[in-house]
C-alpha cells in the first residue's frame, strides 16, 4: 500500500521562515493564525490525511462510484463516513467567512491543508473542493438571501456544491451552450438541458447538493453575452430552509474515466428543474470565473500534491530496493546489492521531483498569500499589487504545476521499474489521477492563452512590470557565497522572460497567431522563473535558519540541484517562443 | 472507436526515397524485396492491421486475459482467431531465415510491418513479438538440433515463445537470480524457480509455448558469470517432435497492469521443469542479450507506433471538434465555431507529434537497415560499420523513442480535452499502454547507462567517431535554400553532441558518477541529433521528389517545424550533461 506522510515540516518552513505569515497579524483572519495555531492546524490536517483519507485512496480507485437505476449514486466504501468526519471536524469552513459559519482563516492555510487532502486522496478531496468553489461563487455573486440560505450548510459540510458548465458540444467555448432557463414569473426559472463532466454531481454523502448551472434565459443574446448563472438545489428547500421536494434533475450516467474513480463525474440532466438567478441576467460567466480562478489554484495544488505523494513513494522504494552496485563501489557491502538510491540516474529522478515539489509548495503558498492580501490588506497599494499578481499568476500555477506535476509522477513511477506499472504499488493510480489536472478547469493550452492574451496586457502591463521589478530588486539584494548563485539564476531567468515578453508584445500584436504559437513555451518559461524565484526566497530563508538543523542545509543543497538541472530549460523555452507561428501554421489543415 | 490507417505512403517514402533499399538487391533477402514486393507487403500489412487487429484493441483492454484455476489462460475475445489468421498469412516469418521456413526478407521490412501491428494493437503484437525474440536467441545460441526442433514451428506461428529473465527480487540486476538448474544426467536439466513479468507466458492461441529461461546450474559461480540459458517447452516434445507430456511449469498468476491488458503478463512457476541448455554453461546472458538487443529496437518501435496512432486520432478530433474561433478571424464562418485545428496551441501539439513520428519512422528504418547490412553485406567494412551503429544506436532507439513517444501520446490525449480522459475515446488506453515502453527490456535509465558506460567507449570509440564523420560529411554535402537549414541543424546538434561526448570522456572517467548523472541528458541529446539527421536525409529526399506531389512539399514544411521547435532542446541537454554529479549526489540518502 502506498505511503503518505504530510509535509508539515516543509509547510512550517514555507509559512514561517519564508513567508513569515505571522507578521500579518493585524489583518482579519491572520490574528487567529499565530504560529502555534498554524502548526496545530497543519498537524491536525496531517492526521486526517494520513489516517482517514489515504487508506481510502486505493479503495476509491478500485471500487469507483456506482450509479443505480433511479439515478442515485453510491460512493466507494468508507467515503461517506470519512466525509462526515472531515466535515464535522470543520475542514470545509477553515478559510470561509465567519459570518456564514466558517473559521475565517487565511486562504494560504486552506491551501496548505488542501495539499494534504489531495495528496492523500485526490478523488475524495474533490467533494469539499467543488463545494468550496461553489461557496466562493455565491459569495461573489449571490444575493444576501441566497448566501444566508446556502452558505452555512455548505460551509458546515452538511450540503455539497457543484459547478455545471460543460455540455456535450461545448467545453472550452461556453458561448455555444444551450441549456435553457424559462422564467416562472415568481422569480424562479425552469432549467432544461444536459451538462457533462460534473464532478461530485450526485452522491450519497450529503443531505443536499447545490448545483450552480450556467444557462441561457429565453431570448438572451447569443454567445457569451447571454449566459446567466442559476442556483439549482437537488432538493428544493422548504419554508424552514430544509431540503424538501426533489427537484427535477438527475444524474444520467457516470463518466468512465482514466482515474479519479472515487469522484462521481456525472452527466446531469435538468428537466425543467427549478432554479434561481445568481447575480444579474446574462452576467453569469463573470461570477463563474471568480469561482474558476479559485479552482485553478486548487488544480495547480493537485499537481503538486500528486507530485509529492509520488515522490514519497518512489523515495521509499529507492531506499528499499536492492539492485546493482554503486558506480563508485559497494555502499551496502553486506547486502546482496545496493539500494537503488545510490544510482545517479535514480537520484536524478528523485531530485527532479523533490526540487520541484518544494518550490511548487512555496509558489502556491506565496500566490495564495497574495490572494489573502488582495482581499484583506489595509494598504490599497498592496491590495492592487496582490490582485495583479493573483490575476497574472493563476494560469501559471494551474498549468505549470500540473504539467510538471504529471512529469514528476511519471518519474516517480519510473523509479519503480516494472512494479510501477502494476496497480498493486499505487503509482499507476497517481499517474492516472494526475492526468486530469492538465485538462479540467480550462486546459493548460487555455491557461497559456489566458496568460498571453489577457493577463499580460492588463492595466497597461502593470502586473508583469510589477513582478519584474520585484525580481530585479531580489536579484540585486545581495547574496552570500551560498545564496548568490540563486540571485544570479533569478536575474538570468528574469532576463529571458523579459526578452520573451518583449518579443510577444512586438510580434503577438502584429499576428495573433504568434501569440498563440508561443503561449505554451512562454508559460513554461514564466513558471520556471517563478520557481527559480521561490528557490531564491527559500535559499535566503534557509541560510537564516538554525545552522545546527540539517533541514536548512539540505534545503540549500536541493536548491542547488534546481539551479543546475531546471534553470537550463529557460533558454530552450525562449528559443521556442521566438520561433513564432510561421512553421507551426505552414501546413494547410488538409495537408495533415 | 479509435481510428487507424497504416502509414503506407510514409513507409514508401522512407524505404524508397530516403533509404533506396532496392539498391541492395545483390544481397541475400533484398533481391526479393524489389519495389513492387515491398509495396505489396506494406499494403497487406496495412490491411491486417486496420481490419483485423485494430478492431480488437479496445476489446483486449476491457476484457484483459483470464487465468483459470488450473493455470490456463484465456486471451480476450477474438484474439485467438486473429492470431491464427496472422500466423497463417505468414507474418511471423517475414524476416526469418528461409532455411527454417521464413521468407528471409530484410529486417527493415519486418519492422515496418511491426509498426503497423503495434499501432493497431500493441498487446496483440507482443505475442508474435516475443516469439520473434525467442527465435533470434535460438538462432544466435542454439544447437542445430535445437534450431531444427523449435524454429520452424515458431516461425510458422504454430508455437509461440517467451523470455524469462526477471525474478521478484531481481529485474535489472540479473546477477542476483536464483532459479536453479540441476542436471538429469541425460543432457536435460530440472529447472526450479519463479519468474515474473513474463509477457505471453501462458495463453490459448498456440499448441505449444517455448520458454527461454535464465537459471543457475548447481555449483555455478555467483553473479552474472554463473547464468545459463535453457529452452523449456510447455509441452515436452515426443519422438516425432510434436507436443507431448505437459512440463511441470505453470502460470501462477497474471500481473494487474496499468495497460497492455490484452497481453498475458504471467508469474511463471517452474517446479523441476525439464529444460535443455542453450549454448554453453554460464554463458546464457550473452545469448539473451542478442535477443534483448533485437527486442529493444522493437520497443522503440512501439513508442513510435503508439505515437502514430495517438496522432491520427487527435488529428481527426482536431478537424472535427468545433470550439472557438481562429485568432485571425473565423475559418468556418457558416458553422457555430471553427474546428480546433485552427488554434495554434492545438497545432503545436499536432506538429510536435507529426514531426516526431515521421523522423522516428525514418530512424528505426535506417537503424534496422544497418542491422541487415551488418548481417548480409558483402563488404567487411560495411558490416563493421553497420554493426557499430547497431550497438551504438539501439539504446537510443529504445529510450528516446519511448520517452518522446509517451510524451507524444500524452499530447494527443490533451488535444481531446475532457474526452481524452474518458476510456470511450481510446486515448487513455494508448497512454496506459505506452507507459510500459519506458520500462521493459531495460528501463530507459539502463539504456542511458549502456550508452555512456559501454557503447560510447567500445572499440576505442570507433562507432561514435564513425557516426560523427557521417554527420560531418552530410552537413558539408551542400544544400539548396530549402535544405541548407537542415544541414545547418545537423551541424549544430552534432557540435553539441561532440561537446557533450568530450565532457563525458574527460569527466566520466574521473568520477563514474558524472557519467551516470549525465547519461539521461546525453542520450536525449543523442536522440535529438539522430532525428535531426533523419530530417536532413528526408529533406534532401523530399526535395528530389516529384514537385507536383504535395506530399514532398508538406514533408519539408513538417521538417522546418522540427528545426524550429525540437532542435532548441539540444542546448538544454548539453547544459544538463555538463552539470555533472555534484549537486545530484550532494544529499545523503538519509537526508531525503
Amino acid at each position: 500500500m502506498p505511503v503518505y506522510t504530510a509535509p508539515t515540516r516543509d509547510y512550517k518552513f514555507v509559512l514561517h521562515d519564508v513567508l513569515n505569515i505571522t507578521k500579518y497579524g493585524n489583518l482579519p483572519g491572520f490574528a487567529d493564525a499565530d504560529g502555534d495555531t498554524v502548526d496545530a492546524i497543519l498537524e491536525e490536517a496531517a492526521k486526517v490525511s494520513e489516517q482517514v483519507l489515504a487508506p481510502l485512496n486505493r479503495v476509491g480507485d478500485v471500487e469507483g462510484c456506482t450509479r443505480h437505476d433511479d439515478g442515485s449514486v453510491t460512493t466507494p466504501t468508507g467515503f461517506k463516513e470519512a466525509y462526515k468526519q472531515f466535515a464535522e471536524a470543520g475542514w470545509m469552513g477553515l478559510s470561509q467567512p465567519q459570518e456564514y459559519g466558517g473559521q475565517g482563516l487565511p486562504q494560504v492555510l486552506g491551501l496548505a491543508t488542501g495539499e494534504m487532502t489531495s495528496a492523500a486522496n485526490m478523488a475524495f478531496g474533490m467533494y469539499p473542493g467543488l463545494t468550496g468553489g461553489n461557496v466562493r461563487a455565491l459569495l461573489a455573486g449571490g444575493s444576501e438571501e441566497q448566501k444566508q440560505t446556502y452558505l452555512p450548510k455548505m460551509i458546515s459540510g452538511e450540503w455539497t456544491g457543484t459547478m455545471n458548465l460543460t455540455e456535450p458540444h461545448c467545453g472550452t467555448d461556453l458561448g455555444l451552450l444551450r441549456t435553457k432557463a424559462v422564467p416562472n414569473g415568481d422569480g424562479s426559472y425552469r432549467i432544461s438541458g444536459q451538462k457533462i463532466w460534473i464532478s461530485s454531481g450526485e452522491h450519497d454523502m450529503a443531505d443536499n447538493i447545490i448545483h450552480l448551472v450556467l444557462a441561457r434565459i429565453e431570448g438572451a443574446p447569443e454567445g457569451v453575452k447571454g449566459i446567466s448563472l442559476f442556483v439549482v438545489p437537488k432538493f428544493i428547500l422548504d419554508e424552514n430552509g430544509n431540503p424538501g421536494e426533489r427537484n427535477s434533475l438527475q444524474c444520467g450516467g457516470l463518466e468512465e474515466k482514466m482515474g479519479i474513480h472515487g469522484n462521481s463525474t456525472c452527466v446531469m440532466n435538468y428537466d425543467e428543474a427549478t432554479g434561481w438567478l445568481v447575480g444579474e441576467e446574462n452576467k453569469g460567466l463573470k461570477i463563474m470565473f471568480v469561482m474558476m480562478n479559485e479552482a485553478r489554484l486548487g488544480v495547480g495544488l493537485q499537481g503538486l500534491a500528486l507530485g509529492e505523494v509520488a515522490y514519497q513513494n518512489s523515495l521509499a522504494f529507492a531506499k528499499d530496493r536492492l539492485q546493482g552496485r554503486s558506480l563508485t563501489g559497494p555502499q551496502n557491502p553486506d547486502g546482496p546489492a545496493d539500494p537503488i538510491i545510490v544510482h545517479p540516474d535514480v537520484r536524478r529522478m528523485l531530485m527532479d521531483q523533490k526540487s520541484f515539489v518544494e518550490a511548487s509548495r512555496c509558489f502556491v503558498s506565496w500566490t495564495a498569500l497574495h490572494g489573502d492580501l488582495e482581499e484583506k490588506s489595509d494598504d490599497p497599494a498592496q491590495r492592487e499589487k496582490s490582485g495583479d499578481y493573483m490575476s497574472l499568476l493563476t494560469p501559471i500555477v494551474k498549468a505549470y504545476l500540473t504539467d510538471k506535476g504529471f512529469k514528476s509522477v511519471s518519474d516517480g513511477l519510473q523509479v519503480f521499474g516494472g512494479s510501477g506499472y502494476t496497480e498493486e504499488w499505487g503509482m499507476s493510480q497517481f499517474l492516472r489521477d494526475a492526468r486530469i489536472t492538465l485538462i479540467y478547469e480550462g486546459t493548460n493550452g487555455i491557461q497559456a492563452l489566458d496568460l498571453v492574451g489577457r493577463k499580460l496586457a492588463m492595466h497597461g502591463m502593470r502586473p508583469i512590470n510589477s513582478f519584474f521589478a520585484e525580481l530585479d530588486a531580489f536579484a540585486a539584494s545581495g547574496g552570500s557565497e551560498a545564496t548568490q548563485p540563486f540571485l544570479d539564476a533569478v536575474a538570468a531567468t528574469k532576463a529571458q522572460l523579459k526578452e520573451a515578453t518583449d518579443w510577444l508584445v512586438e510580434n503577438g500584436l502584429k499576428d495573433f497567431n504568434n501569440a498563440g504559437a508561443s503561449s505554451h513555451d512562454y508559460l513554461q518559461l514564466f513558471g520556471l522563473t517563478c520557481l527559480t524565484y521561490m528557490w531564491g526566497l527559500m535559499a535566503k530563508a534557509a541560510e537564516a535558519g538554525d545552522a545546527s538543523d540539517p533541514f536548512y542545509s539540505n534545503k540549500l543543497k536541493t536548491g542547488r540541484y534546481f539551479l543546475d538541472r531546471w534553470v537550463p530549460e529557460g533558454g530552450m523555452h525562449l528559443a521556442k517562443v521566438k520561433a513564432g507561428a510561421a512553421s507551426m501554421m505552414a501546413l494547410e489543415a488538409e495537408a495533415f
